[in-house]
């Protein structure tokens, strides 16, 4: 494979979730709200974020394994082998998790969001703003 | 800024938009389609997309600025410095592109895919299927 990129924890998450086998699959699968601490060195970059918005959390999911290509979707052993892009295993080369929430409220670096299957400790890698399309993310 | 990860390019954007300057804001701004070649060692990754599906792309903007955490959004200075975490801009601590597409065609490990604004060259990381709800991305 080709050579990578080092990708920075910007932030962490902090959730009541504690342990991979107790997070719902998606947000909307009964997920608690949760807090994002965002590092102070790059802080600065939230200015703007607002309770109510809709926002894009990209995760490192720490706890995936990297080396698994085909998947049964969703842990089902009923369902077919599956290439690992056409699902939303955490499993897979980059475990990039993919997060849609409302931002409930902002106390200076720190953002209350939900819904967040994310568990505790999950490293944030990007913020960015959910577009009204859509298709825009 | 804590200890990083290694995200590994699983994939190449062959894209008739060569320059950065030339590349639309959002794939739905009069962006073309573009061809994803995915790396031999993961294609079995891809198993089980095809043509007509709707898929999420990651990418690494490999010509942004990582030290940018307030810019003047969609590049244009008459909008307020914002942080860079409340904007689509690809100048951020982590640059990671997130763009829906449509799969028009499937030949082999490689993938037709439209409309995208990535530029030719730009590293793929992670694709993911759209999920059915507007708030799955």
């Amino acid at each position: 494979m080709n050579k990578g990129f080092d990708v920075r924890p910007i932030g962490v998450v902090r959730s009541t979730i504690k342990r991979r086998g107790d997070a719902p699959k998606q947000g909307h699968e009964g997920a608690p709200d949760a807090w994002l601490e965002i590092e102070a060195d790059v802080a600065e970059g939230i200015d703007g974020i607002a309770a109510g918005d809709e926002v894009i959390i990209l995760t490192w999911l720490h706890l995936a394994r990297r080396d698994e290509l085909k998947v049964h979707p969703r842990g089902d052993r009923s369902n077919p082998l599956t290439g690992v892009f056409d699902t939303r295993s955490p499993d897979r080369p980059n475990p990039i998790g993919l997060h849609r929430v409302v931002v409930r409220e902002v106390k200076g670096r720190r953002l209350l969001v939900g819904p967040l299957e994310a568990i505790d400790g999950t490293p944030i890698v990007d913020l960015k703003p959910a577009l009204d399309r859509s298709d825009d993310s």
